[in-house]
């Protein structure tokens, strides 16, 4: 039918132990699995066997984003229009990673790798689906839902956002245009699951990402995320606040290895009918961060 | 394409004015048109014309709800499979209802009025698509988002889902099945849109309504959507608690007929691989009202 | 100088391992010593040893609550105006209690027993008193703050009342009076601490106690207090809900051998010129609970 | 018998109508009064007459704070205290401003002016005293619920403070020191009222004012008042976070004249034993802003 949601991303960490740790205990994900030197992990929230793998690198940054796919015979109706688009793709076969079926693997025109998939072990959330209880007992850390979305930096943000929309049907939720209109330079682009974003582009350096996303429930997770990233003398990037894109509360923070973490909470719903939302650069102040009113260098700046 | 959401709900009121004021000034929906007898309302966060439509009766209860369809080609292909599962349906003429294009119209295995529609009038909502504020000014009442869901009741839980899955494509987060497994009394279905539901059906009588749930952001809301009931000597059915089932946060209460209102949020996200979750009946209690885990008897018993 | 809180309580519970269980374990109090038969407990937050003693005993209630005065020769102070009352008291020496110095003993008018002290051992909050964070890794259970207030029952609402504001010095947050306005059936008191009240008096039997309330920070917190009661299965006996008096956040609940606990977030802050908000009798229902507006048969007749 | 709270400030703006409409429509005071070029406001949730004043001057700053005191005859008390500790001081006779009694008035080893009084006409709360409810219809802007303590800088913080606690019997709560424990360079200071402050001292300049804050209940409310600053373009100094010191929740921003305002959270209760926490200056990041954990410069410099 079609993609259901960012199911998976693959980040480089640079000290394995340290980012595990920093991943289980401070965000609050479980280790599912490890195998060739890549640690697996997922929220108590998620169904599925991963969504997260972090692999030891000489530096941090994205290895791939994985969407899933509602049907396996979706994968080959994909390859038709990523290849139509214009994009060279291969099949990645059962087995490759841990608990993972076939998959098919592109290059974006801003160059990050994307894959997508069906197949994968489901292994169910903590809370179980029988009389289940709102949330399980002995969270640890932040504790995040889920993967969220990441937001990823390229040249092009007008191709890459036509990319999704016509090779993945998949919808903007909110785009960034230059004052005079003529081109974008920020896309929040969403498939059918009423988020406000599976993934993001802004104008940037080509194959960079400037986060990833874990969905915490509300602002007051939020404030508990930020206590908890103080008491572990996390890096912040961004103190609790408010998005005027997407309408989201956030705090972003850096992971050991120096990639951008947030963690994000509320924003609206979508529907393939949602009119999409514009902001004029000149705005962009107030777009990402609603009370700052202007970006900082540092989140311009550091991308991984 | 699909089914994105339930759309809109006609209701019937006793008291059309009455009613206005109620929905207007206690609920916070705006009133955006009239026309043969009926109220037009919709949410500040919905961007079609209308969500609520009030019609005056000599008795409450639903007229019909409403699915809107990605595309206007997909109201042939549902008649087509709606045809299959053996429902008559007939074609309503744009122009009938204020606002609203062509429809399909059928009656559910449990009698209620069904419409799948495309075309609305798109207003957009009260924050506009051009660099909006998280949330407009001058909000009044309990000024939920949207429209969220209908909970209907019927003699036939397992076929009026059946009906759903198979001739609308769409899903099922939880169901609530008898302890020695053999019936379903209760199932909660939603499109590709994330949410919990926009549709349940709890065993009862057939063509009848057990509630209208208005989404809020959050358990602050909920309080403040329950203050705001009590200040205007709202008759409750429910104080604020948790859902076991969705896990959503919530308030039942009653509109000025007797028509049930619920306002509802948070609850977690949903897609179509997500495990439906059952609830065993002997815990059914629990499934409902998380905190006091036994059913009221007005909660069963007032249907309209 | 005066008295400053309601600073401990005695209860007797009928099966003291099942208690501590619960009150460390559910409540998420900190056991910090046993003595003679004695279980002596604190919340995470306080810097007194100890806020509430567990006495096994053949039927559950209230043993005695004893309020701190801010300097040791303040007891010779009340003692006197205790005695001016017309209450008849006692000294009780120090070390006949845990952690505890010298007190005084007396009898309310409803019958109950109330002691002052000001010496107790002080053990600090569990986050410290050098560069603290804002709370402690490790909570467990509802990880109240403290202690907050009791609610007790008796005959005269009107003597007792007098005798906390005329030789105690304390006052009234808020009454409860007939519609006539001859009788007075409900009192709420506090010393000079900002509190919504101390402890309350309602009209029922002599020396009874209604409930023991420890102190959540927000309505959140009620949520996730809620939570873990059911998850628990504890016994309810109201949900989630506001009060109008105190304008507090609530739930209530039993301990396992029938004594009602709350837990109470939020409210007002008061000071010796607070304007005393009276209820009348008719408006009780709401002014317990703002929500439903009426009073439960339960809340009302299950005293220990 | 003793000071209650901070009751009153009088701070200068530099255009008298633009600082009303900020206070009254941003800030959401009531204006209650006018007289000889100053303007009296209140919060809804005050009982006294007014807790804030306005005076147009040619530069922004404090006129004067003022503490409530318990009994008309805690005038004559204070004021040999505080004639004793060193300080001149004078009476203002009843009618020297709008509303208010006779009052003792003197300056502070820091050179700021303070006022001791105990008359003000009650005009109460906006949700009166007869089965209230919890909060009044019609709030406007932030809404906050009092003023709730000044920020003031000096040189000789620890004169001021043994000021605070010798003269006038108020306690401190927090103190920040040297590394090397040899120097006081910031104390939190409070009556017997439970609240974290009634007013703060910073090393800085004397005469000089920090910042106003006013009290708003809950981490959600500080994002509601941010959200409300932002679209009413007010300048920020900090956006929510958390106080180590405190606890507290907070949002700081500008008044049109410069003067920084804050809107304050939660933080924990207070009586006369309470072990004043103590910060030492190499944390004093993270004991102002909990999350950022430094200090910036707008927050050190920007004084009036």
């Amino acid at each position: 039918m079609a993609i259901m949601r960012i199911g998976k991303a693959e980040i480089r960490v640079m000290d394995l132990e340290e980012s595990v740790k920093y991943y289980t205990n401070v965000i609050g994900l479980e280790e599912v699995g490890r195998s060739e030197g890549r640690v697996y992990l997922k929220a108590w929230d998620e169904f599925d066997h991963h969504s997260l793998i972090l692999q030891e690198a000489d530096s941090p940054g994205l290895d791939h984003i994985a969407f899933k796919v509602e049907h396996e015979d979706d994968l080959a109706k994909y390859e038709k229009k990523i290849e139509q688009f214009g994009c060279t793709l291969k099949r990645i076969s059962k087995g490759t990673r841990l608990a993972e079926g076939e998959a098919i693997s592109f290059e974006l025109p801003t160059g990050h790798q994307v894959e997508l998939y069906h197949e994968i072990v489901r292994v169910g959330t903590k809370t179980g689906n029988l009389n289940p209880a709102p949330w399980p007992d002995g969270m640890r850390g932040i504790a995040p839902h889920r993967l969220d979305h990441l937001a990823l930096t390229g040249e092009d943000i007008n191709t890459v956002t036509r990319f999704f929309t016509e090779a993945l049907d998949m919808f903007i939720s909110e785009k960034i245009m230059t004052v005079d209109g003529e081109e974008m330079v920020g896309s929040f682009i969403f498939a059918r699951n009423g988020k406000a974003h599976d993934v993001a582009f802004i104008k940037g350096p080509d194959k960079k990402m400037h986060h990833v996303a874990f969905y915490v429930d509300n602002w007051y997770e939020v404030l508990k995320a930020a206590d908890i990233l103080s008491k572990n003398n996390v890096q912040f990037d961004v103190t609790p606040t408010r998005h005027g894109i997407t309408r989201g509360q956030t705090t972003y923070f850096f992971d050991p290895s120096g990639n951008r973490n947030e963690a994000f909470a509320s924003g609206y719903i979508t529907y393939p009918d949602f009119p999409t939302i514009t902001w004029t650069e000149d705005k962009i102040g107030q777009g990402i961060f609603y009370h700052r009113r202007e970006l900082t260098e540092s989140f311009i700046k550091a991308l991984t």
